[in-house]
């Protein structure tokens, strides 16, 4: 076994059946995963026993669409399935050591409630929460609490800066030391250590202290998703991860090194910063097994499905449009505006149809994939890894548990071979598998100052 | 073994180290207890090798009080500790039968969230989910959501009336049959059973449906506390279950046939409601023993402590007062108005000084204390139970696990002798131990019309 200067992280990201947007229907898919416990609690173990970081679920605060015709016929659009605090509590009490990430919205979660149920996922877990903080990009969530449509871009990110700021406050607002717990004196905290934030801001006010005390990672690990200027920015400043896609070699370069070079103006070193992009691994015995089990996938999809997913990427209503014609040409909406630049080059370089782009993102949607055997796939893992693209991977397998069980059966054992992956936990927190150092209260954050009156939160105005 | 009509329904009221305000000195607690997951394992255990219906966490949505020197000396502020839905989720894992009854404000929360945390620690239980619908009565908690102070009482409590209308459609919002997950048709549920609620109310906004399929009790149990007028409607209304608190008989009596004579205007039988008041229960193998037990607590009390509890409840700030004097005459405030007149009318029949009061309510607070053996406990409890003054009781054990562990190994086992009590579970959902059918969706819950133009929740105005 090989030695290698630094190692690989990895997470399971666990949609209920798996990453294909037909999974469900795979012979071999418990197609009634999203409600079935034991199915997550398998998952963990296995992803547990192949060593992984952690296990990251994604969220949507409603059912993503109205087109009804192809919501009926998938499992991915958040439709029918646990929420994810209450299944990574439940999932704590099952594991170990393999960290649990959810997905919360700082548009519609107020931040005291988010900075609570995460400390408390962290005691629970003895310090293996994380929070993916996204700001839900999508009308269908904004209209589950009170909104016609969701916020602008814009607000939405200077309000999830707010939140994080608000929350790692929070999170801070009682020493490591503060709880005494002296039955002899009758001093059940130190009375100094009691510390309102007194936070006054453009979107929030809150007083704090949080009734939970400092959680055992200091603070839960935070990731984030976003690939737009703003979102870029937030992650410099505040994230311990993210949670990324890229294509191609050059693209995943180009993400990785423009992020880690916004890291000093934070005061930040590029280290503090793990950056996992997605991977959708197909694999094979061989190349042509690969190949055929994608394909037989692939044929599981409904046309109407895949036109539905590619509909809010692009922006655009495709009902409008000729599914086998070109795709045309989209106004930078509100949305994810990133992503939108990236699919109309990818159909114009590939020459795609809207159906063929259609039908060639709804498998892995924006992902990398990678179709081939455990040893091709090391290999393309182990490029990226040292070609600067990144500090390990997301692992979105197409079809849950065999998916996840292949990896960790096939690929890791060859990944360690390599030298490029642990062959043993050697720390108990999220932040221990990371390597990042557990922050005391008050360090190495930096706090914005509040911009302008608060708006009061769940009230009426 | 003889047998009993009607049978008991039991509690376990879970304070992390018990219900008596100091608790966490006694030398058997845990002083930890608040963020030790193992002492919470146990305790669940404990219940339900009981036989105990549920378990129920009160909760506060921050630390309640700015007396540094009373809080300082205290552990159930909720100052720091597990918040419940995640400590529920946790315990879910680890138990099979009991129900797990979680505190929410409608308050503080979005409907959608609660109606799908609570929907998700359904499905995850296996049933055995409740709600605690409270409305947050408390300034402090109010500051850490944007408000100066809480809101009215008449406010709080229409908010929360609507909320429970929302929550209980979002939960009806999927047939029990909506999920059909046919691999052959590739149909994942019935398209016509896709409904979204678009309520339209006065506080709320919710277009749903909810994204998690109806949960295994159809909705979950619906607890409520209020005892105000405005309180005993919405029981009346919406509450499968009531928390209450009776000092004697005729106020048990009272309560309980006032709530049961309003179910009717709801198209409810008396039958649909459990009513189970608090009891704070200080077992000994003789009187003079429980006794003996209970003085060694109250000794613990630092009198600072006692009178912070006492301020809230009158409503009035006791720094101006002597301690050593009568109890002032309290203006009905924003506060628990029916809790104030209790009260000060049990201060002028006792004739108690201030302290005096203070003291005599920070033990159990307003709860119905019995100090004595497992037969006296036993005889007060039946006595209740058997002049329609209670269905059961939510047991407040002083010090935790010794109080409960003393109840289910002494009390419990001469409650099952006399008939009163289950001597096995024979459901496996809280409604299959509460004896209250499992509703069809949109069944038996009338639907308060919404009154005025919604408000935006957690966007700006």
């Amino acid at each position: 076994m090989s030695t290698h200067p630094r190692q690989m992280h990895l997470g399971a990201f666990l949609y209920p059946t798996g990453h294909h947007v037909a999974a469900w229907r795979h012979p071999q898919a418990a197609a009634d995963a999203g409600i079935n416990l034991g199915h997550y609690q398998h998952l963990a173990h296995v992803a547990e026993r192949g060593l992984f970081d952690l296990i990251f679920l994604a969220d949507g605060v409603g059912v993503r669409g109205d087109n009804v015709e192809a919501l009926s016929r998938t499992a991915i659009r958040y439709t029918g399935q646990f929420e994810p605090i209450t299944l990574l509590s439940a999932l704590s009490a099952v594991t170990s050591r393999i960290g649990l990430v959810s997905t919360i919205s700082t548009t519609y979660t107020p931040p005291y409630n988010i900075a609570r149920q995460m400390a408390s996922l962290d005691w629970i877990s003895g310090g293996r929460a994380g929070w993916n903080l996204v700001t839900s990009a999508d009308d269908f969530e904004a209209q589950n609490f009170g909104l016609d449509e969701q916020l602008a871009h814009a607000e939405r990110y200077a309000r999830a800066q707010e939140a994080v700021d608000v929350i790692s406050r929070l999170w801070d607002s009682w020493e490591d030391d503060a709880f005494l717990r002296d039955k002899e004196s009758g001093r059940y905290f130190r009375p100094e250590a009691f510390q309102p934030i007194n936070h006054k801001g453009r979107f929030f006010r809150v007083r704090g202290p949080l009734n939970v005390p400092r959680p055992p990672q200091g603070r839960p690990v935070i990731f984030q998703a976003g690939a737009s200027e703003p979102g870029k920015q937030l992650a410099a400043r505040t994230a311990d991860a993210v949670f990324t896609a890229a294509q191609t070699v050059p693209e995943g370069q180009e993400y990785y090194s423009d992020l880690k070079r916004r890291l000093p103006d934070y005061g930040r070193r590029p280290e503090d910063i793990i950056v996992m992009p997605g991977v959708f691994p197909v694999i094979g015995a061989t190349r042509a097994e690969a190949e055929d089990k994608f394909a037989r996938l692939q044929d599981l999809i409904h046309p109407e499905v895949a036109l539905s997913h590619l509909s809010p990427l692009l922006g655009i209503d495709l009902k409008d449009h000729d599914p086998h014609g070109p795709v045309p040409d989209v106004p930078m909406s509100n949305g994810h505006v990133a992503r939108q630049a990236l699919l109309v080059a990818r159909a114009r370089r590939d020459n795609l149809s809207i159906l063929e782009l259609a039908l060639s993102m709804a498998g892995a949607r924006r992902h990398w994939q990678i179709v081939g055997t455990p040893a091709e796939i090391t290999d393309s893992l182990q490029e990226r890894f040292e070609a600067g693209a990144a500090d390990g991977f997301n692992i979105m397998s197409p079809v849950l548990p065999t998916g996840l069980e292949e990896f960790v059966d096939t690929v890791v054992p060859e990944l360690q071979r390599r030298g490029l992956y642990r062959t043993g936990y050697t720390g108990s927190t999220l932040r221990d598998h990371f390597g990042l150092a557990r922050p005391a209260a008050h360090e190495g954050f930096s706090y914005a100052e509040p911009e302008a009156p608060h708006v009061a939160y769940g009230a009426r105005a």
